[in-house]
C-alpha cells in the first residue's frame, strides 16, 4: 500500500493507526471494519465532529464495531443502539436536537467495484477473493461507495432507563423486575448447566 | 489510591493502565465497568487464558465493555452475546467444548461494602455516594464480591450466520431476506425523515 494511502486522516488518525485500533479490538483487519470506518469519518464530517451525538446501527454484524472504535458510542454505555436488519448503515445523531446523517453502503455506486460488490452480497466464496486484494479496493474506493442523507430521528432515539430490580428468591442474585418474581433463568430459561469438578482445585481442568 | 494497588495485575495489565482503557473506551471510569473488569480477570483465570473463549453476558448495562475491552469478544465480531436480563453475570466458556465458567456479583458477599451494596441495588441517589468513594470501594472489595462456578453452556452457543439479503426495490440497499421483498424501513418501520436542508453545501446547519 502506498505511504500516501497510509498517512490520509480518517476519524482523527491516520489510516496505519485506524487498521491497528481495527486490528486490535476486533482481532483482525475485517473489511467490513474497514468499509466501516470510512462510513463513521464520512457521518462525523457530516454531523460535526463536536456535536454529541448517539448512534444508531442498522446490523449487528461488523459495523457496531467501527461506531465503537471511532466514536464515543459503545454498547455498555448506551449510546450505540443495534437493528439487527442486515443493513450496512449507520446514523449518527444529535441527542438533544434528534438531527443528523445517516450514512450507507450505496450498492450502485460500488458497482465500480466488482470485487466490492461480490464480497458485499456474498456471490463469491470468501477463498475466491484474498483479504489483501478486497482490503486495497475498499481503500481505493473509500467514500465513493458511499451515499448519506440528512435526518431527523423518530424513533429508537431514547435512553433505555434501567429497569427496577428484584432478588430473586431462588439463585439471591438481582435480576430485573419485569421478569416477576423469580428470575428467568431459576424458571427454567437458562443457557447453562452446572459443572461439579471432583477436583475443584484444578481450575479449568475437565472431569 | 496506594501505588501497590495501581500495580496489581488485572487481565494481563496494571490497573492504572486498566482504568486509562475503560476512561477512553467508556467515556468514564463507571463503577460497573471497573466491577466487570475484575468479574472479567476471575473469568479468564478460571477458563485459562490461551482457551478460545466466547463470551455471554446477561446485561447490557456496562458489563458488555468490560468484556470488549479486556478479551477478544466483541459485538461485532460475534464473540459476545447480550442477554438483557439486568443480571450482572458472565460467562466465558470454551467455544469448542462448550464448557467455561460463570462470574457473578454475589449480593450476600458484598454486604461486606453497604456502599456498593447501595449503589448497585439503586437504593441512593447518585450524588450522595461521591464516584471516587465508590471506586475506592471497588477496588478494594476486589474479587471478594464476586462468586463462580463452572457451567456447561446448553443454550447461545451458536455463531449467528448472517442471512440471505435481498436487494430492496424501494431503496436500492441490501437487507435481510426474512424481512420479505421490500425491507422494513421502507414499509414504515423506519426510524427517522429526511430533511432537505435549503443550503447543503452548509453541512450539518438546519433549515
Amino acid at each position: 500500500m502506498n505511504a500516501a494511502k497510509l498517512e490520509q486522516q480518517l476519524c482523527g488518525r491516520d489510516l496505519t493507526k485506524c487498521l491497528r485500533m481495527i486490528e486490535k479490538f476486533h482481532g483482525w483487519i475485517a473489511p467490513g471494519l474497514v468499509l466501516g470506518l470510512f462510513m463513521v469519518d464520512l457521518a462525523q464530517e457530516l454531523i460535526g465532529i463536536d456535536t454529541e451525538a448517539d448512534a444508531i446501527v442498522e446490523t449487528r454484524h461488523c459495523l457496531p464495531d467501527a461506531i465503537q472504535l471511532f466514536t464515543p458510542c459503545t454498547v455498555g454505555n448506551g449510546w450505540m443502539k443495534i437493528l439487527d436488519w442486515d443493513k450496512y448503515a449507520l446514523s449518527l445523531y444529535d441527542r438533544r436536537e434528534r438531527n443528523g446523517y445517516r450514512v450507507w453502503f450505496d450498492l450502485v455506486k460500488a458497482r465500480r467495484f466488482p470485487n466490492l460488490t461480490k464480497w458485499f452480497m456474498r456471490l463469491v466464496p470468501k477463498k475466491e477473493l484474498p483479504l489483501e486484494l478486497l482490503l486495497e479496493t475498499i481503500l481505493s474506493a473509500g467514500r465513493s461507495v458511499l451515499s448519506s442523507q440528512a435526518i431527523y430521528v423518530t424513533a429508537y432515539y431514547q435512553r433505555r432507563k434501567k429497569s427496577g430490580i428484584n432478588v430473586c428468591p431462588v439463585c439471591a442474585e438481582a435480576f430485573a423486575s419485569a421478569q416477576g418474581e423469580t428470575c428467568w433463568s431459576c424458571r427454567g430459561k437458562n443457557y447453562y448447566e452446572w459443572i461439579v469438578y471432583p477436583n475443584a482445585a484444578v481450575k479449568g481442568t475437565k472431569a
